[in-house]
């Protein structure tokens, strides 16, 4: 019989601009959910600044990225402090806005970033326990800030300035296209490029996703 | 050469408990591009009331409808007022609280309910055109409110109260399982329980729409 693999997700919020991408982690959830995982979702329990996705302008607004990335946990959301590696098998970050902005300051200061301990802790644990890591669209530049001095080959999409801006933490960096995927099986990293290839279409997002998450059930 | 079809979807907001549904409206534009759909999504410009989904209570918050839903559709999004069924081969409401309380009163008055002037301008002119219509979730009783006098076939899910409601528009009303979905042909009317069913999966949901919007395209 086939043991049941327990997963954790962190989302950053809801939406793009300045949270967690909506399709890539519905996509991410569909694939974890199809692979027969038990999932639970976890974000920090800190206010962002938010940016209206109509106009595409920032606002005086802030909002809780917990209660934010409730709207797709439906609910069933924790906060990231209690996020623990010892009780899951694996773990997964969907892309967005807010990986780079609320979980770390990677689009301000780009391989020199700061990561918020909670984010950089987890990231720690599951990879001092040897269980794999999953990150999607520009994730991977938040695990290769933590975890690049290992030497872990992640995926960013194609070959450009962010690609040449992650591997100054590190990493090895390989070009992939929206709807496949990179695997580090020596350290446990699974990334896909998703919409760092802003064209792609849902399909292709959600197509490289499950082959991501596939692979990382596969190693949990 | 297979023609490419034109698909419109409508949104409600961006969270199950105040607008649309976000694993539904996900998995509707997966769907719509894996099928080789040119989407269009439109959410009516209007304010609704915040609910916390973190804590399931209301707040004293509003929030513009298609400010919020343009976080699902990444930005690409357009006023409902601007949508007409000439420019579209099928039309798509995916569901959520916002479908039964922001497009129309259904939470409030049942099968007396109003709808949205824009929202029963688009379904009776996708009807009258003889184009196909996909409604997820809760969206199948805005449908019948519309068009329940025609006798379409509908389902909401499991046979109870809701049920019981929407057959009073004068629709039929099949049970359906979360993972599969219902056709009426001759009325050109796909709807697919999805969340009607709290505890599915996101990958029973994904798998009903899938099959639902499959069935839209066909038909469109």
């Amino acid at each position: 019989m086939k043991n049941t693999k327990r997963a954790a997700v962190v989302l950053s919020g809801c939406g793009n601009r300045d949270g967690a991408e909506i399709t890539e982690a519905v996509s991410t959830l569909i694939a974890l959910s199809e692979a027969g995982a038990q999932v639970e979702i976890f974000a920090p329990d800190i206010e962002c600044k938010v940016e209206d996705h109509r106009t595409s302008q920032p606002t005086d607004e802030t909002r809780n990225i917990l209660t934010e990335a409730a709207r797709i946990a439906r609910g069933r959301i924790r906060p990231l402090s209690e996020l623990r590696a010892g009780d899951f098998d694996c773990l997964a970050f969907p892309g967005g806005t807010g990986a780079a902005l609320n979980l770390c300051t990677w689009f301000a200061q780009g391989a020199d970033c700061q990561v918020i301990p909670d984010a950089e802790r987890v990231i720690r644990e599951f990879y001092q326990a040897e269980k794999p890591i999953a990150a999607i669209c520009i994730a991977p530049a938040l695990i290769a800030r933590v975890l690049g001095s290992k030497g872990i080959t992640v995926t960013v999409g194609a070959h450009n300035e962010t690609s040449a801006e992650v591997a100054k933490t590190g990493a090895h960096v390989e070009a992939c296209a929206a709807d496949d995927f990179v695997t580090d099986r020596d350290h446990r990293i699974v990334t896909s490029p998703a919409y760092m290839y802003s064209e792609a279409t849902p399909h292709q997002v959600f197509t490289g996703i499950r082959k991501a998450i596939r692979e990382l059930v596969e190693m949990a």
